[in-house]
């Protein structure tokens, strides 16, 4: 053997650590635990998203044995098309997650994918690795937890869980396996830390039925739209449920709630009849007690069906007094602003709106603090790594489990690029690799402290001035009038007079300087930092300034 | 009498509505409620500070009598110097509040200030206006609700207030005055709406004091260092009292947290002994457990004390292992991702971190719905705007007074501009006026839809890329290179062979055209539209395009 140690190498997250990807290597193996994106919030202008470095596994292609995959989230699925044009490698997941991403690949038709189905309880061999799948409840349906025996020792990796005791599909969170396994011995826990602040246990996905069911009842005249996430099966299956028992046919709107539906319909993760479907161009012929329209855009996203209704744009369904909007959804961190303006102009329209303020229409898909402490409690495992969170969500995982009885020595907190070495009595941090994040923009992919992101970060905090002046300097004289150009500088009000202000400087800058004989890269300093100055003095800004010298 | 119709015209608000500034108009007599700025988000790229239009007040100047306000924070006095720079007003209330106007206009030399110092239960006649002084809560000192008797009955405008049974000054919200002032007849109430979506009452700040003496009790070896709002007095008059019991020192830092106990003190505001304050600078030289640093940046404003401990970048103070950070505040809705980087940072620098997700170290200092429902129950006026808040706040409100009875019809709710007319016996919408926010940026002042911002913005997103090209229209031809610039758009290692592809796609855009006798913008369309194209092949963006063209 050449080494006796495992290596757990963090490769991705924005903000949260452990979390998009993960690699275990254990000599010439290796097996990669997700490939998911990040959306970049607003300090990342115009990236479209975040994706992991993947360098480290480029150069060690040949060891990559497997993906396996913990659930259909885009956090966890949506690099898988961004890997798999660099890497061929077979992709295990349960039949709803492979399903999603074979949807995803659909835009990427030149990559190949060898999809493989696997259920809770199966179990696959891959070289040194042995894997068990084991069911989580999470906020999709077909989450996976994995436990992974290697030559030091089981790892426990819980991919995103709560534990959720009327579980919609009947099927819980396999706690006795947990508790099986835990018995066997656990030499790591890798656990997810998301809710890690909050006390208590989340809300069972019941309770939002029941919630949902209560408001339907309640106003069994009006019509009535509800937002939700594509992704969430369980809570489309209630709200569908609810929909049928009070008469109402659905219609859906928005391009994900569209082909997630379908999808899950085919794999009889969802349950409906189609005799209950109808078309969103239909339903303004039908009263309005008959309808249920469920849409997307409970994000406040800016393109989606609800965002669209909203603002009057939505031509296939205009809000109009009385409609009952419920948001079935809470504003993920950075998303605030923009579900609150949703809800305004909902409400300005006439409209009721129920959102998660206001009554239980939405519960988490992540565990609180009793749920982690009841899946530490099973899984006792010597060492633990807590993953999928900020900074201070591992740090408070960590004291969570001290409390517990862990030996805070065998606690070690990961960031990006950490190879941590796992062997059969010890746990300790390696060395770093080349990771983090890459940005999708466009077509192209770029560092996150890139020119680009700098510049644009420039441009949108003062502007940009580019001037342009023709000289000859044969006779040493400026050609021509000089040419000045701002954007985002000056008031619209102000622009002339500025123009004709900045002219004179740039003439009063260039006659400081002999310009018989001179080469343009010799004026443009000067003539950068005049044209700053006299900016600056007028506006208190220092946009940037581009100088263009041509000569005659 | 000209008119019988009192106006209320709502001046201010980003986002929130009723908020910065409201005026009160009676034939030619007007006073003015609050002048206050609001800090502008991340879609105001580069933007200082946000003020209310003042367009009707100058055009008004005349009737204008006094500006009253109801208390110190920036979000109500914060555009004082704005406001008297062009309208000479005497200015109205507690002496905190104008203590802490005066400590402002050090940076408006120019600005005359004639401040006059009210107290609770003080009655001021103005014009046909009597004005009652009424003690409130808030998270600042020196909160007042104004009672405004005028000919067309009694106006009840609460601030912003919360109702605390164990205030730390001893003096509550004056309950029984409310009380008296409702049996007698209000006409008209305008409540605060910040809190309306949270159900039952606001913790007490005695509450917060409790934890933050247990937290410092328990932790009697560590350096303790605590983050507040400078501006709540009470705050940090508990902290200094919890320092001085357990005997520790106390150091300020943060130039806001200097200056506002410096004024706080001299009022008489907030007492302690000067002999227990030590200079920052000496913390270094004290044990660990002789001290308390009370320090602003509670919101991880990137340049405040806290922001630049937990970057390393602070002088006075590193940061060092078993540190306890408290940071007695919540964020401010926009600054979380601000606030828990801050966090993150300390936590890595090994310091404890208790923050409000994990104890009571905060609590609001608004009202919730049950403190909502009381002063209804106090005040109970005929006719009801909700104010100080988001449209879903002031809906939210408005059904809450329905449920305590009021008739829905005499409840309107506002937006920004709006002219309300109340009668003896009629409220109804009136007029709309110009107003609105008016953006302060560097020494600008600008339009919330003017050019700057949709230019900063479009930048900020796609970059920019300038073309320069020279042609002689006589002989028909190119003069010399094509130049171009990008600035946003390209990444660094495809710069080269972008810029060669880019001339080329210049020079053949301007050979579709005849150059001869051709006007310069002529070929400036064609030029933008082929380079655009270009770039968004390449791409996939479309940066803004600014197309130069010369003749020789």
């Amino acid at each position: 053997m050449k080494n006796d140690k495992l290596k757990i190498t963090f490769l991705g997250g924005v903000g949260e650590i452990g979390k998009n990807m993960t690699a275990l290597e254990y000599n010439d193996e290796i097996i990669l635990i997700d490939a998911g994106l990040t959306f970049p919030g607003e300090d990342l202008p115009g990236v479209d998203i975040v994706i992991p470095d993947m360098s480290y596994l480029v150069e060690n292609k040949a060891k990559i044995k497997a993906l396996l995959l913990t659930h259909g989230h885009e956090d966890h699925i949506g690099a898988v098309p961004f890997l798999l044009e660099q890497i061929q490698v077979p992709v295990y997941g349960s039949r709803l997650t492979l399903a999603l991403v074979e949807n995803k690949l659909k835009e990427h038709p030149k990559v190949k994918f060898k999809g493989v189905a696997v259920k809770p309880r199966n179990v696959l061999k891959l070289g040194s690795y042995v894997i068990e799948f084991v069911k989580v409840s999470h906020s999709i349906a077909g989450a996976l937890a994995f436990s992974i025996t290697t030559p030091v020792g089981t790892i426990v990796h819980t991919g995103d869980f709560k534990i959720d005791y009327e579980p919609i599909d009947g099927q819980m969170t396999d706690l006795s396996r947990l508790g099986e396994i835990g018995r066997k011995g656990v030499q790591l826990l890798l656990c997810e830390s998301t809710n890690v602040c909050r006390k208590g246990y989340s809300m069972s996905e019941k309770r939002v039925g029941e919630t949902l069911d209560g408001l339907i009842k309640g106003h069994p005249e009006q019509r009535i739209i509800v937002a939700t996430f594509a992704s969430n099966i369980h809570r489309m299956q209630q709200i569908m449920d609810i929909a049928e028992k009070y008469g109402r046919k659905i219609a859906f709107t928005g391009r994900s709630m569209i082909n997630v539906s379908e999808v899950a319909l085919k794999l009889g993760e969802l349950k409906f009849n189609r005799d209950n479907i109808i078309d969103i161009e239909k339903v303004d012929k039908m009263a309005d007690k008959e309808v249920l329209i469920m849409t997307t855009g409970s994000q406040g996203e800016p393109m989606s069906a609800l965002t669209r209704m909203a603002s009057g744009e939505f031509k296939n369904l205009k809000i109009k007094q009385n409609d009952l909007v419920i948001l079935s959804a809470s504003p993920i961190p950075g998303n605030e602003k923009n579900v609150y303006n949703v809800i305004n102009a909902l409400y300005k329209l006439g409209a009721d709106v129920i959102y998660d303020e206001l009554a239980d229409v939405h519960t988490s898909g992540h565990a609180c603090q009793e749920e982690l402490k009841l899946m530490h409690s099973l899984v006792k495992p010597k060492f633990f790594i807590p993953v999928h969170g900020e900074y201070r969500h591992m740090k408070t995982h960590k004291e969570l489990a001290v409390k517990l009885g862990m030996d805070e020595r065998n606690v070690l907190l990961p960031c990006i690029g950490m190879q941590i070495e796992l062997g059969a009595n010890s746990i300790k941090e390696g060395k770093l690799v080349k990771a983090g994040q890459r940005l999708v923009d466009g077509i192209g992919i770029g560092d996150m402290d890139s020119n680009v992101l700098r510049e644009r970060k420039q441009l949108s905090e003062d502007g940009i001035c580019v001037v342009c002046v023709n000289i000859n300097n044969i006779k040493g004289e400026i050609t021509g009038e000089p040419f000045i150009i701002t954007r985002g500088v000056v008031y619209a009000d102000e622009q002339e007079s500025f123009v004709q202000d900045a002219k004179a400087c740039i003439i009063a800058s260039l006659k400081e300087s002999d310009l018989r004989g001179v080469e343009p890269s010799m004026i443009r300093s000067s003539l950068r930092r005049n044209v700053s100055n006299f900016i600056f003095k007028r506006t208190k800004r220092r946009p940037m300034i581009l100088t263009i010298v041509t000569l005659d």
